[in-house]
C-alpha cells in the first residue's frame, strides 16, 4: 500500500455535532480530542510520516467567548495527549497574541516526546495571512517559499482529509497544500471512524501524484 | 438564486479523453475550446462577475513537445473566442519565457473586448511560486497579499469547479483559493454539459460561506 508521506486533518464540524446532540456549540469541542489521539495511532501503525491537525485559526477568534475557551483548552489537551507518545511534536501559530496558549509555547520549536517517530504538528492561533506574509523577508527564490515562511518546518502534504462535509482548505498552509490530494468526509469530527482513515488512504491509492507536471 | 461571483476553472482530463477516443493524448487540448466558450455563456447568463481558467502552468511545460504546442495552441484560440465576445480579458503568467505565446501579451494588461462586462482570466504559462514569489518585495502587509503578487488582478474565487476527477488545486491561485469551495466533476473537461455548471451552482446554494470565521 503506499502511504501518504504527510497527511494534513481538518476537524470539522464538532459544533454541529454539539448541536445535533442537543448540546450548545462550544460543547462539541471536547469530544475532538479523542478522535485525534485514536488518528494519530492510526497514522503511527501505517508508517504515515508526518500529521498536521488543523487546531484554530485567528479567523476563529472571532467566535464567541465560550467557544474559544473551549477550543482553545481542546487543542492544549490533544496536544498533551500526543506528548505522552512516541512522537515529535511542532505547534505553529502567532505566539505574540494573548489567544496563544502559554502552555503550548514550549513546542514552538519540534520537542522530541519518548521515543520520538512521527512528526505532529498542530497549527494553532494559525494565520496563512501571516504566513504567506513572511515571504516579504525572503530573497524572492524559489528557495524561499519553503524557507522563509513561518511554518517552514511543516514539509509537503499529501493529502487532506476534512470531516465535516465542507469542500475548502480555509486557509489551511495555502504553500504546503498546492499539490495535495483533498479528500472529504461527510461525518462530523467527533464521530470519526477507524474506517474513514483507512477509506481514505484506499481513495489516494488511485490518485497519481505528479505534482503539477 | 445565490450565484458565486468568481468561478476557477481547471479543465482536466483533455489527455485521458483522447485515450479514450482512441488518439493520443496531445490530440485532446483542441476539444477543450468548445466547453470553454459553453462554460463562458452560461456565465454570462447567469450574472458570474468574474471567471478564471486554468490554461498551462510553467510545470505543464516540461510535458511532450506535441502536446505543449497542442495545449499552447487551444490555449491561444480559447482567449480569441472570447475576445470576440462582450468581456473584459487578462491573462496572466510568466511573460518571460518563450513558451508564453506572442499572441496574448496583449492581454496582460486587462483588455475591454466589445462592450465589456464579465471579467474572463486565463492562467497562461503560470507559475504559483512565481506568484508567491513575488511577495517578497512587499512590505509584509496583509495588502500586500493582494496588492504585489503578480495575478493581483484576479479576485478572491468563491468556488473552483474541476473537471476530470482529480481532487486537488494543482498550484491554482494559492492566494485567491484560500477560502474557495471546491466542487469536482468526475467527466473529461471535453465532455462538459451544462448540466455540470447548474449543479455546481446547485452544490454551491448549500454552502455556508464563513472566509475562515
Amino acid at each position: 500500500m503506499r502511504v501518504p508521506r504527510h497527511i494534513g486533518v481538518i476537524p470539522d464540524g464538532n459544533r454541529r455535532w454539539a448541536q445535533g446532540q442537543g448540546m450548545t456549540k462550544d460543547k462539541g469541542y471536547s469530544y475532538g480530542i479523542d478522535p485525534g489521539y485514536k488518528l494519530f495511532k492510526l497514522c503511527e501503525k501505517e508508517g504515515v510520516q508526518e500529521v498536521t491537525f488543523y487546531g484554530f485559526t485567528t479567523d476563529n477568534t472571532k467566535r464567541p467567548e465560550e467557544q474559544k475557551r473551549a477550543f482553545i483548552d481542546a487543542c492544549i489537551k490533544s496536544v498533551n495527549v500526543i506528548a505522552n507518545e512516541d512522537a515529535e511534536i511542532l505547534v505553529v501559530g502567532n505566539t505574540k497574541s494573548e489567544l496563544f496558549p502559554k502552555e503550548l509555547i514550549k513546542y514552538t520549536k519540534r520537542v522530541i516526546c519518548g521515543k520520538g517517530g512521527i512528526k505532529v504538528n498542530f497549527l494553532i492561533n494559525y494565520s496563512w495571512k501571516k504566513d504567506l506574509e513572511s515571504l516579504s523577508s525572503g530573497d524572492g527564490t524559489e528557495k524561499s517559499l519553503s524557507r522563509d515562511i513561518i511554518s517552514s518546518d511543516i514539509s509537503r502534504v499529501d493529502m487532506i482529509v476534512r470531516w465535516g462535509g465542507r469542500r475548502r482548505l480555509s486557509g489551511f498552509l495555502p504553500i504546503q497544500s498546492v499539490y495535495s490530494d483533498f479528500y472529504v468526509i461527510d461525518e462530523f469530527w467527533p464521530d470519526f471512524k477507524e474506517k474513514h482513515f483507512y477509506d481514505a488512504l484506499d481513495w489516494y491509492q488511485n490518485q497519481d501524484i505528479t505534482l503539477g507536471g
